[in-house]
């Protein structure tokens, strides 16, 4: 069925949302109109709280669709006040925690977003799997998604499998809040006079923070302690870009961590495409030089590629696959929910 | 002035208090009475919530000044009711995260304690003075406080010293919610097939929180995820002393990390008393083995000798002195503030 879809794009630190035109073929659709909303959905007791994510997207669903141009006659219908309004046929929503803190999105959000868009199909993904769908399309491979979090997520187009993303207290090894939490233990190492800390990140750590005494109150009481940490992650990067041994360290460290989480997710097949996505890799350099050899050497068989798009494009794929029932990658109960 | 003291231990897992008659010279003050509360004081954006720790601290405190046996002339004075009754002479509290989140308390409680209680000398102390203490009096030597956090304190009478105490996410390295955070993060790499995995952590994982995809909707909307990380610290010293490899190395490396931030604070004096309190010694060979050598290698010249009393004595000791004008332990405004 072609028409609009509607991708959203849910993370640690805002919301994403694009609609576009269904595509043709294999092709890639493409965003008309993309909104945004700053800060992350909330995380209640049960899990993402689909209320507050229905309040982000709704509306700036109706705002874009009402300056969407002229849609063909196969994308409009008639709406409940006898206007022809254009017809979102299909929704995908990417989200941080699907998988694990999913189920009142799962609950909710196909009959919500059938209600209040008129749409048929809804997909309900991990991050991880419009990440995947961003990066390498319908491919097998393997696609790393670098952030404040971390996560590896491989398909074989039988099957998902997913490495880490397990948040920042279980996992994320290597992440943004991963380093920018190793940087800021090791500056108030150097604080204390505890081996292993360093002087660079602590100047940096206090001029980003103040006084270290007032760090945990400015981080505990916070609901977003993973984005403070990974704000800390570019000055990790600065101070191991100007050679502090202790930086160096940390990111060496985190590029094993993750070249060690792609390496459980990649299909053996010889000349496996791996992409590496996420803010992460804004870090450049000091980074990414360790992270290259961190891949060679535990994933020889594979080769790195640019990633095609990012989890926004990966949201509309998915959603406009859906809508022309012409989805390759596998539907899984917690990574690819389909509605 | 003599009289009836109370103590106050405000920590992660819940709150104690205590009250004891004033000793004599440099006698230690016998807990005469002594109740709980579960779970730990709430904090907020402000920091330690004072209104929260009051309403657990003053109708416990009525209830044993109600039961506490006849007490000499010297420790009554008239109530306000007309009808005599026992004198509370001073007062200390000693809290997690006082250092650092204990602006609140500094402002509320002084005059709280004098109006409600009479007392006429409030001490506002970090947990780990109360701490050191309670383990080594007044005396000139460092302490380790090691239980869901891990912060060490050294005075040579003159001043203070303090390492880590940074909280779960910026340190308290070698602390149970480190451990247990370290053994988690172990299970879920043998789950997801990371190198660095251990499937006796993953079974035991298993056993106590459920299927690995539950434990991140487990932890992360609650407020005491340190008292759940630290849970999980218990099963990891079963792994360790069960041979699994990589169990063992989470406790060795608490326990270097322990011994470095015991060398930070320990004066230079040959024979400095050490002493190690705080629940996580109860994890028992598997981290006092690897302890004990780390502690001799990293401070040849201190001795390691037991602790006399726990963090509720010490809070005692030191509004003991306190009311006796006979505090040696010096004062410091974010360690131990007197008001």
């Amino acid at each position: 069925m072609t028409g609009w879809v509607l991708g959203v794009d849910s993370g640690g630190s805002g919301l994403r949302l694009a609609l576009a035109r269904t595509a043709a073929g294999r092709e890639t659709p493409v965003a008309a109109a993309t909104a945004t909303a700053d800060g992350p959905v909330r995380t209640g007791p049960s899990g993402i709280d689909a209320d507050h994510l229905l309040e982000l997207v709704l509306p700036r669903t109706a705002a874009l669709l009402s300056e969407l141009p002229e849609p063909p006659d196969a994308a409009r219908e008639d709406g409940p006040d006898g206007k022809r309004s254009p017809r979102i046929v299909a929704v995908c929503v990417g989200a941080a925690g699907m998988a694990t803190l999913g189920d009142g999105l799962r609950t909710v959000l196909p009959g919500a977003f059938a209600r209040e868009l008129g749409a048929r199909r809804v997909a309900l993904a991990a991050d991880a799997v419009t990440a995947y769908a961003g990066a390498l399309g319908e491919r097998p491979g393997a696609v790393v998604a670098a952030g404040t979090g971390m996560i590896a997520t491989g398909t074989d187009l039988r099957g998902w499998r997913r490495a880490d993303g397990w948040g920042h207290l279980l996992g994320d090894c290597g992440g943004g809040a991963w380093i920018g939490r190793a940087g800021l233990e090791a500056a108030l190492r150097a604080h204390d006079g505890r081996e292993g800390g360093s002087r660079s990140l602590l100047a940096r750590a206090e001029a980003v923070f103040g006084p270290p005494a007032s760090l945990p109150g400015m981080l505990y009481p916070r609901a977003d302690r993973p984005a403070v940490l990974a704000s800390f992650a570019p000055e990790v990067a600065r101070c191991a870009g100007e050679g502090d041994p202790v930086a160096v360290r940390v990111l060496e460290e985190a590029a094993a961590q993750i070249a060690t989480t792609a390496a459980a997710v990649c299909p053996p097949e010889e000349g496996s495409p791996v992409a590496l996505t996420g803010g992460l890799l804004g870090l450049g350099g000091p980074l990414l030089a360790p992270l290259r050899r961190e891949l060679a050497s535990r994933l020889p068989h594979a080769r790195t590629v640019p990633a095609a798009g990012d989890p926004l494009a990966g949201a509309l794929l998915v959603a406009d696959r859906l809508a022309r029932d012409a989805l390759r990658l596998p539907a899984d109960p917690a990574f690819l929910h389909l509605g």
